[in-house]
């Protein structure tokens, strides 16, 4: 088992107490395989069946105490001052441990904005409040600490992100190979997957509507599964909206295909204006995307551009965090609506990898729909694998 | 994509309204995929990415409300008697369909004691309040629904998990054609996860530790990954806890070999008295395992049973639910410690599925531990696969 990631979180977590002044971080989970924290796998690799809490301080002490079986996993990983076990009930040892540390606050695993940061259960923040009763300890969010922990990515994180992208560089081209007229969704669907497959890769969300392939106007737009009620057409795009996990880490790509009939020798008029626009937004987006910008001005603008360009404004975020999933929690590029809570409000950062998406439906023609990835740097953004700059145009 | 499970699933749901007199049970989420509720699946086989609410009543009424790029596959599924689209906020629409369903109650997805009902994180309880300030709805704990919800299991679930052991088995049979002295527990391990590749199946749990191998006397017990640290060796036992899921329902079951050396023709009566205690506390649990007996009692039995034939006790729990998950929630067959909250005084239903699971350490020969899969009828136990009813010994 490969540890390297969690180690590098644990020492950007430290550095990160200290940043916030916050003393101390404590992840409480249990029966994690179908209860999961998405804080849990930044610092521990592996699941937790028992009550189990995992504390982090300003000072850089780190304790992990959990259910006799699973011990020797902790051992293993190594990096722990101490690993305390116990059998029928967490809350003694857990009270010592947290009275020796004696935080003045404790940060937990909740926030109403931000979901990365919310993995603790209601049930488990009431069974803390009983074992902590009367206690001094402060409980706050942790959204402060998960947010730029998640938020800014350590080198062995972009690497892994990067991979993940190349691969679906080149399952794009092989989708550009394969594709012709007469092909369902459902096709084009299964041969992505045996795509996957052959490089022993899953996909980064559900197999069900990952990819989504959207072919035609007709075909609804949403996260939705690939039928064979709608097929690739000439004269009609092809939109493909999907990534891999490897190693952990995924890509979240868009791309789309013209299917040009025999004779035609350009791209239809409303097609190509589309695609530019789209492109137009995305780069507007990206222009803006620096350290120290606030989420949602990046999505102004994009939106902002796309709304010129006469098409209506998109119902979701330009972009979002990604890293361990695919919605990775950290600033959100979207816009100030109440379902996204204070996210869009955030800062970026450097280290931030997202992506940058938005398309519009071209009546009688389909979707035309992009998503890069990229990573925020001190100087702006670099793209983390290729960049579709022109619509893609397969011979139909 | 196959709905029926989950039509099963809300129908019983309702029935269970009705007995238990609720007149709302409510599932919300967003972000499903990293913040996963375990009651969603049982009605919803997708995932949801903005927030969304699943709301099922006493009187049978079905509404779904979710955002707009996750309505189609509700209808795609079908048995809704509403399905509401959003866009900015879920509140207005909630709140609207709230008002006009009048519940006393609303049963929502948190619990102290049973991981399977908690699956309500505390940012969502909070945002929940903040919606309904001012409302007169009661909140209360869903445990009650889905208690028996997740226990009892539907002809379908249980062919499920049928269909999982029998495929377990069937891999049991090759481990025993594939063990011999000097494999290590990682080779066996790889082993048996080439066989899962070759079935299409993952394991019932992480596959860092799913099989678990435990080979003499040396090997650490617990949620531990193979290693190449301890082999498989002549005169002492090789132990593999394991299970697959198949069709998302999954099986947990433990076996025993015995490696036994040229020229020795009975098993070591450490062995032997070990592996027939062992097979006596699961038979005493299994004696006792009918409808209407509290978990705990089931549990007492297996203990009593081992402590009497001169083995410490085990630290867990003699049996729990298997379906979905290998930790399945409802009532729990396990001691009354405070780590297992109130799980071990529900009572046991028909329908329900259970593991008997415990294990001795033999000095010098290492672990003997059994673990089976059982369905509970009305009559008592039925196994729900093979049974191991004498050590399996591999001529070494």
């Amino acid at each position: 088992m490969d540890f390297s990631i969690q180690h590098e979180k644990i020492a950007q977590a430290v550095a990160i107490l200290a940043e916030k002044n916050i003393d101390c971080w404590m992840t409480f989970v249990r029966e994690t395989s179908h209860n999961a924290d998405p804080a849990l796998p930044l610092v521990v690799p592996f699941n937790l069946t028992w009550h189990s809490a995992v504390i982090i301080t300003k000072s850089g002490y780190k304790v992990a105490i959990a259910g006799r079986y699973e011990v020797t996993n902790f051992e293993r990983m190594g990096g722990w001052d101490e690993i305390v076990s116990y059998d029928q009930s967490i809350q003694p040892k857990l009270v010592e441990v947290l009275d020796r540390l004696a935080p003045k606050q404790i940060a937990i695993n909740y926030s109403e904005s931000d979901t990365a940061a919310d993995g603790l259960s209601h049930g488990m923040y009431l069974t803390l409040q009983r074992y902590l009763a009367g206690k001094p300890y402060e409980l706050i969010s942790a959204e402060a600490i998960l947010n730029p922990l998640r938020g800014r990515k350590t080198a062995g994180e972009i690497a892994r992100i990067r991979a993940a992208v190349a691969l679906t560089d080149s399952i794009i081209e092989r989708i550009t190979a394969y594709l012709k007229p007469g092909l369902t969704e459902k096709q084009i669907a299964d041969f992505i997957h045996a795509e996957y497959k052959k490089e022993g890769v899953i996909p980064s969300w559900d197999a069900g509507y990952c990819p989504t392939v959207t072919c035609g106007a007709e075909s609804p737009v949403g996260h939705v599964a690939p039928s064979d009620e709608y097929v690739a057409r000439a004269g009609q795009t092809v939109r493909v909206d999907q990534g891999v996990v490897l190693n952990e880490y995924i890509s979240d790509i868009q791309r789309v295909w013209y299917l040009q009939p025999a004779g035609e020798t350009s791209i239809p008029a409303p097609v190509q204006h589309a695609f530019d626009s789209v492109r137009a937004a995305i780069m507007a987006a990206a222009d803006l995307l620096v350290p120290g910008v606030q989420g949602y001005v990046v999505d102004d603008a994009a939106r902002a551009t796309i709304v010129a360009a006469g098409y209506p404004e998109y119902q979701h975020a330009v972009g979002h965090g990604i890293g361990r999933t695919v919605h990775d929690g950290a600033t959100l590029l979207g816009p100030r609506w109440e379902r996204y809570g204070n996210t869009p409000f955030g800062v970026v950062e450097a280290g931030g990898c997202y992506t940058l998406e938005l398309g519009v439906q071209v009546p009688g023609y389909g979707l035309v729909s992009l998503e890069e990835n990229v990573l925020v740097t001190d100087s702006g953004v670099e793209w983390l694998g290729h960049v579709q700059t022109e619509i893609m145009v397969v011979p139909a």
